[in-house]
């Protein structure tokens, strides 16, 4: 008898229910949910209010609509009758958090409060925080507060404190009628299943909690804000579970919503790109999932804790039960090409394109698939939009050197292509010498999907194999396997999320193995691209800071 | 009774005849002839013979035909008789020599020579005699040769002793059949006068001639070649005279082809950049001219010899007789922002300007005129065809940082003009730091024709004043003066240059003043400048020259 799971999948403008055979990892359904808001940057629905700038809000009514129309949808395309669903699973964007009642009610939802943006959800690319960030930046560094360095010692203006705080100072009534502030993650999934949890994942990676230590202490809130008294107690309780952890079961409204049978298991949720880790079946130390995208997350497990310098965190429990998993990330990697598309290349690769049918960036690509590695003695540093890891400094910019009066347009391509690989291999040498092993690489994400160029050369530049995920919806996947993991094995679903990952995930066939050829040639250009990185990054020539500190000037 | 003086201006693809008025430089007539066989770099003229890579020839009749063509149009233009010219003058690009017989036929026109490229004219851009040129530079730094630091350290390919040494390698049948080999100037002044003498132009910055010195030692030559033995005496033999000296008077044939009178003053030629000195009316020490074209050269006078490094030369009486003019360029201006229109530039502008009726150059160079120093955040090194002066280096290339996702086609292009008046502020400070005065900047050529923008940047970042020579044909109005100086007052002239200067050369009404506020900010990013100028381009960090040796490899 065939069982299946689902998983939810919630973006920054869509959510997507996946459903899956639990048995073989078949995708037998997926539908798509654009939330009817989408990201509410400009005014406030229904409303004239127009927004600060940096904001980002959703509406948590799109989250429930995404239930009601997405997963229907996704049964009926599989042909999957509810009783043959067993579990569920949910990653979600964060930090994404809301202000709620102590029943769930989204404080937006209120009358008294929808006129106010800060009782909508701030989603996690929400900006407006940033002077909140530095304060809890500075008062975290005076302490010495034991979790910063566990964060590379840097606090984000996405992450939950700071987003709490600013609320605080910016709408006082609202973090007064707030009774709890919750990521959406963990609000959707106690209004399915009536458990009000925090997955250890949303809360290691961007609430600075940390296994044995907790959350920031309240000693540490209360100099932050003598306010944010009692938090920890109040608006932020809940039990940390690790992802996939059986939270509860589905209540008989959101059955009732989605079509399904009352009383299956509800997986803890997880943050979308861990949920990746999984969904591209790793479930052990040693292989890095690569979701390359817009910008890069780099995601690896280890059986210890270590610390490593400028990675984004790293938290036990935070992508699978019993591992530490570690997070780094490139924050500029898919913009950096459509910004070169967009606004490096020539017009006759634009004209030559459209005359092909095809995109310019196809045919860059495929042109610069044409070159040797070094032919267009071309390098780049990928700091168009600063450096996250192992560097932490948004103020860095991109440089490009060995530029003649023969450059081209592919040649210019490749060399941002390989530059971002460089800083992938960058990132890799970091977690070695900070003892986190990386053997082989996995890739998902859009970027993976589109550009087989670039995953052969980041197989070149590492040196290591580079497989491709086999599902086009890694972190639904992913998603659907902390659901069946979730259900059990006695519900035909599985005890552990190694078997769950191995019955369910595959990755393509094709492999991308290192050309030794090109990997020696990578490694002579890698030593360059290590000198200028350390050069330009660590103090010895700030001259990307003050060209910055000169154009703030100007403005 | 108004007075006529002819310039002749021999270019790379056509020669032009420019008649002025002696007492006020009023240019009454000017007419251009194409030379019928252009740059020969593809096939000899009437045969199947295919070129070598990097050559590039003329033929010496197209110089006679613009005689014959070029000047009686020009005196029609002006309505300008016979009678009331005094005086010829003419400049001519170099090194740009031929091998003739005796009576100076040149050797190309003979039956048995002309199915030999070498019997031909080598242009200045002539550029096979690399492996000779390194020759030279090796034997004369071993030797320790007294010339060679005059020349900045390096003798070019392109220079009088490595093409005659090509001659002799690849040739020596017409090496052995030359009786002279000689510059075309000289020749041509040789064919319309009968005097066979050697301008201190070329031979000073072209044929290693120094003042005092000679030519380099026949024990040098011999050590060279064994061949080479007693050059100076026989192939290279002629009277070294400072540019419009009067070397002799028209004769009979010639006037009879260019519809003058003959006997009237022929003056010694120059090269067409440094007849561009006087022709922009600078005749004295501390005004630098600038020829912003392609490539930019650097003309300045002093009353001493002074050891500047990276220089092109210092020549004693080689721009003005009793001077020592010195010459320094860089080898990438203009040519490097034709390549970022042509493979930089987004498409966008291009559509933009071409509903507009103007060319993306006009339109970049409007967009960039409205962002202020340093709003970019942009800053480059213009070394895209290497560094002239001061590194001397080839093998450098172009360098761009600060680079963001914000980065448009305008500020690039801004910033690679202001690379390249980086470029020249750093030409003024070597200078400078070795005892040439340089207080005022007086601009000629093509770029400073169409780019008034670069102009005013130039001005903002040398923090001096910037004129713009009053003539569009500064090579040929120089060159006229020349005549007139030839002729002398009692023949209508000038009895000194000063004098023709004077009176014959404008600057245009508007002068570039540097804005104080600008110049302050560009020093902060000259700083900048000067800092990667000597990370990358002494030895610090090799890296382009690394770039440069890997993607040879590749080849």
């Amino acid at each position: 008898m065939t069982k299946f799971a689902i998983g939810l999948d919630f973006g920054t403008e869509s959510g997507r229910a996946l459903v899956v055979d639990v048995a073989t990892g078949r995708e037998v359904g997926s539908a798509a949910y654009r939330y009817a808001d989408g990201v509410i940057d400009e005014r406030l629905p229904g409303t004239t209010i127009k927004l600060e700038p940096d904001t980002a809000l959703q509406n948590p009514n799109d989250y429930i609509e995404t239930l009601k129309r997405a997963v229907p949808e996704a049964l009926k395309q599989g042909g999957v009758r509810a009783d043959d669903v067993i579990g569920i699973g949910v990653d979600f964007t964060a930090c994404t958090i809301l202000p709620t009642r102590t029943d769930g009610t989204p404080l937006c939802t209120l009358k008294e409060f929808k006129s106010n943006p800060h009782a909508w959800t701030k989603l996690w690319k929400h900006h407006a925080a940033q002077p909140e960030a530095d304060r809890i930046n500075a008062l975290a560094r005076e302490r010495n507060e034991p979790w910063l360095a566990i964060y590379g010692g840097i606090v984000s203006s996405e992450w939950y404190h700071s987003k709490t705080l600013q609320i605080l100072n910016d709408a006082p009534e609202i973090f007064n009628a707030a009774d709890k502030i919750i990521e959406a993650s963990d609000w959707l999934v106690w209004q399915i299943s009536g458990a009000l949890k925090r997955n250890a994942c949303a809360a290691g990676y961007k609430g600075l909690w940390v296994k044995g230590l907790g959350f920031p202490s309240n000693d540490f809130l209360r100099a932050l804000d003598p306010r944010l008294d009692r938090l920890n107690e109040t608006k932020l309780v809940g039990e940390i579970v690790a992802p996939g952890t059986r939270v509860g079961f589905l209540n008989e409204q959101a059955a009732r919503w989605m079509g399904l049978r009352p009383g299956i298991a509800v997986a803890a949720p997880t943050i979308d790109a861990h949920a990746a880790v999984p969904g591209a079946g790793v479930t052990e130390p040693g292989r890095m999932v690569l979701i390359l995208g817009t910008s890069s997350c780099h995601m690896i497990l280890a059986r210890e804790r270590h610390l490593v310098p400028g990675i984004s965190g790293v938290v036990e429990d935070g992508i699978l039960p019993g591992l530490f998993g570690y997070e780094a990330g490139q924050v500029g990697v898919g913009d950096i090409f459509e910004w070169f598309v967009e606004h490096g290349t020539a017009a006759r690769y634009k004209h030559r394109a459209k005359e092909r049918g095809i995109s310019a960036y196809q045919l860059l690509e495929e042109e610069a698939a044409k070159l040797e590695p070094g032919e267009s003695g071309l390098l780049a540093l990928d700091w168009w939009n600063g450096c996250r890891t192992p560097l932490v400094d948004a103020n860095l910019s991109g440089l490009l050197i060995g530029a003649t009066l023969g450059t081209r347009s592919p040649d210019i391509f490749r060399a941002l292509i390989e530059a971002t690989a460089f800083g992938t291999q960058m990132i890799i040498e970091t977690f070695e010498r900070h003892g986190v092993a990386v053997n082989e690489l996995v890739a998902c994400g859009g970027l993976a999907e589109r550009n087989k160029l670039l995953l052969q050369i980041y197989a070149d530049v590492t040196g290591r194999e580079f497989k491709e995920a086999g599902s086009g919806h890694t972190s639904a996947l992913g998603a659907a396997m902390f659901g069946a993991y979730a259900a059990g094995r006695a519900a035909g679903g599985f005890d552990s999320l190694t078997d769950a990952a191995k019955a369910m995930a595959q990755t393509k066939d094709v492999t991308y193995k290192p050309n030794t050829q090109h990997h020696a040639t990578y490694r002579k250009l890698f030593a360059e691209y290590r000198t200028l990185h350390e050069y330009f990054g660590r103090g010895t020539n700030d001259v990307m800071k003050r060209l910055r500190e000169i154009r703030n000037a100007e403005d």
